[in-house]
């Protein structure tokens, strides 16, 4: 079966190579394109989508990756791996009749525009008919696709593969039961000061500042770049370019600073995984959940702690001499981890942030359920920020208009942001005990070890192991909300003095 | 046959919406990817190059151009055109046998790093025996694409579709009686003082300086945008998304401002083209040679020209008042236009220019006639060189290896250049005619009425016409190098005072 796998794997990477084509399409429509390319731009990623998915689906291509599947056998774990991986996409798009793909993406489109609309009129209403239809066609596909336990479950293994609803519930039960009141007790505290975070920070040297912790964190320039985007994202055409965006806000130092480091954890995995795998499940990330638990261990875990900035305070005020006078390395770990309620998600702190997913999975999970209707979920959503962030939402735009993922049909997408946060808590104290003194490498600004323990752990293999399995292999047990709540108390004990 | 002339436009649509990812993957290669991004974006491009060229020579889409080309008294003069071009690139394309194609592809690939290593030796016998490979199948590919009356035509035809080797052979002529002439004059004169484009002109300056010039032009920064590459070149996605690029050398003005309006004049060419005909001949520029005078006309008819410095000169000295202090228009003008043999193609003035295309031209002639052979082809160029500019060429990589186009398997390209610069000079002169005050326009800033008249006469018509047609059309007659050699000698006896 050598000559067949062979076959398999080509054309995989002609494949990868188109979708990679799109990608290098989509990079350059948010960072280079001039607004009047904007339609043109849209067809061709249309033609390139098209010519993908149909290799993808190509009855012949099933045919072989079928009988691939009944030799499996015969094959080593990696080669397996990628067989039973491809079928199984195979499988979910087949059911897929081409009359649904056209309906979802017309709704899709339509619901984009409704939103863009509404977001500018404050106003859930506009969408709200849209939302609708698209919450219909979700579970009519999950009605196709098929699920064990729960018609989530359907969407959420496009972006976390295997993750049951069972599992989530416990989870997102223990960050009730554990965050609300942790966050209490801070709130409890004397607020800590970030003012010298709210000064005026220009532009350029934000940028250079951003490139020289890139480099520290082991990013590899000659492998990718930064840019600037309205909105900060990383993207791969290989693993060997990877690209990441930021953007700045002179009046915010967080803005640039966390996106950087944040998307640049992101682009270490990327640029880990295995080249001679291109195109490969093995060459490809296991899952949106892992991937957020290599920005956030990065943004968190490392970028948040008072070793990192024992290690970079001289830089930081190499470039902001003036705002940062007078301010140490504890001074500005406090500040970089004030805890405060906040509407909007992407602006929240680490602790609070786990809310805003909350609330979207609890919707999410009840709309699909049919105990939320769409017709009122603005007043839902705008009672959830109420009781679990005490916040009132002043409008639609600020409370469910603000993420775009909805619009773009993303449901069960949400909650691979907090599986992040909680993998990375739980890899990172695994990396605490296997390298010997790591904090205190990074304090020396070593962060080498700390990488090359990732990438040995966790970007060499790819999708060889599922979220599940890769955790249990390196941590000894499943995922367990323990290791976070052990980090915030530790770190957050420090920050308020509690 | 409406719906099959419909379904003809969808397949050329999607066609060039793969075409057009391909240029984006080559812009991208230029400006932004990192190195290491090299191997898989070339595997990238060669994916999506066959399956451009698989849909272009699909059997059942040459079908269906064929039945429409036997209805082509049915459609309108630009439908019809739209059919022959495709139908005439079609068979051009399934002459070639898959094997030769890959065979042809090799010898390039061979040929480009060969050239690469002889240059950087200076060593034109490193090269030799991968030109002589590169020749032979050129020499196969006319006899297999078949030609009226001359082999070189079915090369040519690929840059300057219809150009005839016996009208090449008169101007080529013209060229050698009528321009060695007057470059010998020129050279009796006193030379001109260009010092003060010799000063260090500072990066970022002469940057803001390009853009304002290529506004000034007319070029649609909404559609396109400038960035930096090594060498300039001009490309598109779309007539709403052409992008241009070029360099900055700091100790030379000429170095950026002559490629950025150069590049800006095949830009405004193909913002020009009709977006409804995308992806179609009519849609499409209709010869390198055509776009070559677009180029040719803004760079040099207009850019080096004493009223477009009249204009720009408070500009100019806006951005470089030192190095401009004391230097008038006339002055700048005189300076801009120094005219001295030289060994570098891309660095020769005006005129000179067309010794180096007539030696490329009668060297890739004597290659396919066999009157010349690769084995001392190095000191052939060398003699030319000697008898049309009078130059020693001190080393190979300053004399025949200097261009990469035949490393690229282009042979047949050159002539283009100079049919560029001699359709520009008489279209030019058309333009003088047809709008009244042009020149004076122009010394007022205002170049409205020039890119309307090209709009107007080339741009909007793609490739309906032939070169060779459209310039019947708007000229009243073929092309006539006199209006190149009226050109020059009514600016020059400015420059030099004779």
């Amino acid at each position: 079966m050598k000559k067949e796998y062979q076959k398999f794997t080509n054309t995989l990477r002609k494949i990868s190579d188109i979708n990679h084509a799109i990608s290098l399409l989509g990079w350059d429509k948010e960072v280079n394109m001039p607004k009047k390319g904007a339609a043109f731009r849209s067809q061709q990623v249309a033609t390139l989508s098209a010519i993908s998915h149909e290799m993808f689906v190509d009855p012949q291509f099933i045919k072989e990756v079928s009988e691939l599947l009944k030799n499996k056998k015969k094959f080593k774990l990696k080669e397996r791996k990628n067989i039973e991986l491809i079928a199984k996409r195979q499988e979910r798009s087949s059911k897929l009749s081409t009359d649904f793909v056209i309906r979802n993406s017309n709704i899709i489109s339509e619901a984009y525009h409704k939103w863009l609309e509404a977001r500018a009129a404050k106003d859930y209403s506009i969408f709200k008919d849209s939302l609708k239809k698209l919450v219909d066609i979700k579970k009519e596909e999950c009605e196709i696709v098929g699920y064990k336990d729960h018609p989530y479950e359907a969407l959420l293994d496009q972006y976390e593969p295997g993750a049951k609803v069972a599992d989530l519930d416990i989870l997102f039960a223990d960050v009730k039961a554990q965050l609300i009141k942790f966050c209490k007790k801070i709130d409890e505290q004397k607020q800590v000061d970030d003012s010298c975070l709210k000064k005026h920070f220009p532009k350029e040297k934000q940028w250079d500042f951003g490139l020289e912790i890139l480099k520290r964190m082991g990013y590899d320039f000659d492998a990718g770049r930064q840019d600037i985007s309205p909105h900060p994202f990383t993207t791969n055409f290989a693993p060997t370019d990877v690209r990441v965006t930021t953007r700045i806000d002179e009046k915010n130092f967080g803005s640039m600073t966390w996106s950087c480091i944040h998307e640049g954890g992101h682009a270490l995995y990327e640029q880990g995984l295995p080249s001679e795998d291109y195109g490969l499940p093995s060459g490809r990330a296991v899952s949106l959940g892992i991937h957020e638990s290599q920005s956030r261990l990065w943004e968190n875990n490392v970028g948040r702690s008072l070793p990192f900035w024992e290690a970079n305070m001289s830089l930081v005020k190499k470039y902001f001499p003036k705002n940062l006078k007078g301010v140490g390395p504890e001074k500005f770990f406090k500040a970089i981890n004030k805890v405060s309620p906040s509407l909007i998600r992407v602006e929240s702190d680490e602790l609070y942030y786990h809310f805003h997913i909350l609330i979207r999975y609890e919707i999410e999970k009840g709309l699909l359920e049919g105990t939320y209707s769409t017709d009122n979920l603005n007043e839902i959503w705008n009672e959830k920020y109420k009781e679990y962030l005490g916040v009132k939402v002043p409008n639609d735009t600020q409370g469910i208009l603000q993420d775009i993922h909805w619009a773009y049909g993303s449901i069960g997408y949400f909650p691979t942001y907090s599986l992040g946060s909680f993998y990375a808590a739980q890899f990172y104290a695994q990396a605490k005990k296997e390298i010997r003194g790591l904090e205190k490498q990074i304090e020396r600004g070593e962060n080498e070890k700390l990488l090359e323990w990732l990438r040995k752990n966790i970007h060499q293999y790819g999708s060889v192991y599922s979220s599940e399995e890769l955790c249990k292999k390196i941590t000894g047990e499943g995922l367990n909300f323990k290791y976070f709540m052990k980090y915030a108390r530790k770190k957050y004990k420090a920050v308020y003095d509690m």
